[in-house]
């Protein structure tokens, strides 16, 4: 057995206007492992008066923060941490004072960043921790400032950082409290002022897929989900929230379902912003990112994780986790995909319907790490809790749904927002069959299979003397033909 | 990232007199992980007449399966792959027939080992899978034999296979399927007769712990298990059984709570053969085992796995599985065996109990390893599904159970029957106080700790100006203060 040394602990702190984060890892086979997570609503934003000059009690708070900070950080090497202050510390004309007395408490610099390396740090943590290829727009409401970015891989291309954010735009636009018809149309109207100067920057370069990062966009996402629409934002969405939310008159009698107390305060002023930037970019639709500004700290720091293809990193980082067969899920997921070339063209349409495919395929063991019995529901309970950078919600539910199916028993899949309803279930027949087929986990001990699809019926077409020296396969693939066609899934088995 | 290669596969089949088995498993970081496990019905011994010839259908019936068999042993390595036939083999006329067949069917030689390897292979694989030290007692009762073995550690000090089995004694003692008190008698009174001779040998020696292996006692502990009792085995329980089991007059009409329909056929016979084994021996109480003959073949092929204490190998082997970090682990474990040390004697009655706390210091970040958010619960799954050998079913429940709580909110424990529920609470209680005391990962940053018990309370003196120094550590000890005290536990923290 080998004896691994502890790997070393990173912390990144981010004293953001609206809270104070601490985010602790480690750093593991390739990914990164959260150790441990602090956060302080300091709201040091608030404490800005009219001469942006910050309050002493502003300043406590922030300092009574640190020292608890300041506990876990003396044991984690100094160039393992990372400490940055963000928009309210570039604004604040006193900041020196705070910051002075703030490095003795942490024991380490404070490095106030400027506004395009705020955004060029999101942009690495988003880029770190979502899949998806070709130009990315990233969107990043903070509390008191508000990133857009557009990059490629791991290339910021556009920065910028506005001087707005859900606090800030709080205090600006629903001072009343009052979510009055009125104060939205102010708000909207307002960030979109700020953003006018910046707006042909971005649509003349254009963007392929747009992502949101941080609290206001993962609040917005949770209640969608939570009110059973799927995870994808668009516009037509937020207005419906923001109908929602006009329905009550005051902002401290704001209840929505999926909407957490901690972030009602901010939710109509962070809506009013990402509404602004939705229809002056013309947005069609966005989802959220796994990371941003500290994931970006972090990810800056362990530079060995640096690797384009972010869903391949992760499928590494599992099979090497995990100690899968690595070249057994390569076999599967070879075959599934040679399948999936003899079907109808589009037989499965969407490009990430593909991606799911194989990764199901390399992944589909892995439950059996923590045992043999029900191994699919063990698959299924790991995919669905895993960090899995690269994946979306959407698309880790259906990976989760499609493993806890891989073998034996079928039932249909649950309602899921990764693919259409058709893919995914043909993603499910081909994992199945491909399982079957490679039982004996070897390319070379495969049989020779034709395979047709015609819509949803498959037919499968193989030797019947490879079935007669292979009964196990035969007895199971006879089984799966009535189990697949008890779902309306036809599926025919040939010999020639 | 390391690339490795994969595992080699294991394979071990066993002929059994009643149903055929094959388990095939690899071996990862000190463990064994079961990649399938295929089991036919055979009744091979039901196919035996009078003269003890086998007859040509059962014959077929045992070669259909090895045809099975025989496709998933092509692809594994001549050296790693062990097929034995036991009892029914040893003593048919005609096994010469059966096993050429059997032979050309499967491509490898079957090996009929006689009744003292069998006994001896069983041993083996008890003591790989089972934890407790001193003397054991091994009790494995099969279809068409029974083996007793005393041993100590790896090796087998007394080993005996007697002809009865649960297949034979329904044969011979419910042959008109009449769950009678005569019949229980004549069953009960005839395994006396086979066991008085080799009786001495067992007394005379004696044992520390008893130990049950196989399907006979697996099913026994499952119906004790379903209908609420706990998992230890004693006469008291077994009597209980048969008195449920004579309310019904016919075994085909037997339902008993928890007995699944394929066992029930030889339960009568089986429990009749338990109960003799209890009273000869006088045995005081049972566990089952986490293995045995199939397992013993697998441990023998794969011999870096002999370790004397099995629970210590299950605990390095999961470190390493999921990359925990060791030294911090241990450092955990050694300040809860610190804190202990200082309360009362016997504040922790049980050794058991002690080791429980060691463990479970030991793995709690295990939930880590799939997502911070709610790491305990995950820690919990984990040691509730995977595979501990060493640990019993409570132990491994308790473990679970406990980590389930190691941080934040704290809930009082469910029924357990590892330990008394006194000292279930103590384990968690010193296991939350040491996780937070050690939140800085290292000894040397421990706090000079003064603890005390008074019963139930616990009292810790720490200097103030340490908790002056870490004021997180502060923060959570207070909160640790009022959740322990809310469950009625109290907690006191005092200063010097």
């Amino acid at each position: 057995m080998t004896q691994e040394a502890s790997s070393p602990l990173y912390a990144a702190i981010d004293l953001g206007s609206n809270s104070f984060h601490m985010l602790i890892v480690r750093h593991i086979s390739g990914s990164v492992q959260t150790m441990a997570k602090i956060k302080r609503k300091v709201r040091l934003a608030a404490g800005l008066d009219e001469n942006n000059c910050l309050s002493h009690e502003a300043m406590q708070r922030g300092w009574d923060c640190l020292s608890l900070f300041a506990e876990r950080l003396q044991d984690i090497q100094k160039q393992n941490i990372r400490i940055v202050g963000t928009a309210t510390l570039r604004t604040a004309t006193n900041a020196d004072t705070f910051l002075s007395q703030a490095k003795k408490i942490l024991g380490y610099e404070i490095e106030v960043i400027d506004g395009e390396e705020e955004a060029a740090t999101i942009y690495k943590g988003v880029a770190h921790t979502s899949g998806g290829c070709g130009r990315r727009l990233v969107v990043d409401i903070g509390g008191a400032s508000t990133e857009l970015i557009i990059g490629q891989g791991f290339d910021a291309k556009v920065l910028n950082s506005l001087k707005m954010g859900c606090v800030t735009w709080l205090e600006n636009h629903f001072k009343d409290r009052q979510l009055s018809a009125d104060n939205f149309a102010n708000a909207i109207a307002a960030a979109k002022e700020r953003l006018r100067p910046i707006l042909t920057q971005y649509t003349s370069i254009g963007w392929d897929v747009c992502v949101g990062a941080s609290g206001t966009v993962q609040a917005l996402q949770e209640i969608m989900l939570a009110q059973g629409m799927d995870e994808v934002i668009t516009h037509a969405k937020l207005k419906r929230l923001q109908k929602q939310a006009m329905l009550t008159d005051h902002l401290e009698e704001l209840e929505i379902e999926g909407l957490t107390l901690e972030r009602a305060l901010v939710f109509p002023s962070g809506l009013s912003i990402l509404i602004a930037i939705f229809e002056l970019l013309n947005i069609d639709s966005m989802t959220l990112s796994g990371g941003a500004l500290r994931e970006g700290l972090v990810y800056e720091m362990v530079d060995e994780l640096k690797q384009d293809n972010i869903q391949a990193r992760t499928i590494a980082s599992l099979q090497s986790r995990y100690q899968l067969d690595k070249a057994y899920g390569e076999q599967v997921a070879n075959l599934a995909v040679k399948l999936l070339g003899q079907c109808e063209e589009n037989w499965i349409s969407e490009t990430q319907g593909i991606a799911i495919l194989e990764a199901a395929a390399k992944l589909h063991e892995i439950g059996l790490t923590i045992d043999f019995k029900t191994g699919g529901e063990h698959s299924a309970y790991l995919l669905q809790n895993l960090d899995l950078p690269g994946y979306t919600r959407a698309q880790k539910q259906l990976l989760s749904e499609v493993l806890r199916r891989y073998r034996e028993h079928l039932t249909s899949l649950p309602v899921q927002h990764a693919v259409s309803d058709v893919s995914a279930q043909r993603i499910l027949r081909l994992l199945r069959i491909s399982v079957i087929l490679s039982h004996r986990r070897s390319p070379d001990l495969e049989p020779n299979i034709l395979l047709k699809s015609n819509a949803d019926k498959l037919i499968i077409n193989l030797s019947s003397q490879w079935l007669k020296a292979n009964p196990l396969t035969a007895a199971e693939l006879e089984m799966e033909v009535n189990r697949q066609s008890d779902l309306n899934w036809p599926l025919v088995i040939t010999t020639h």
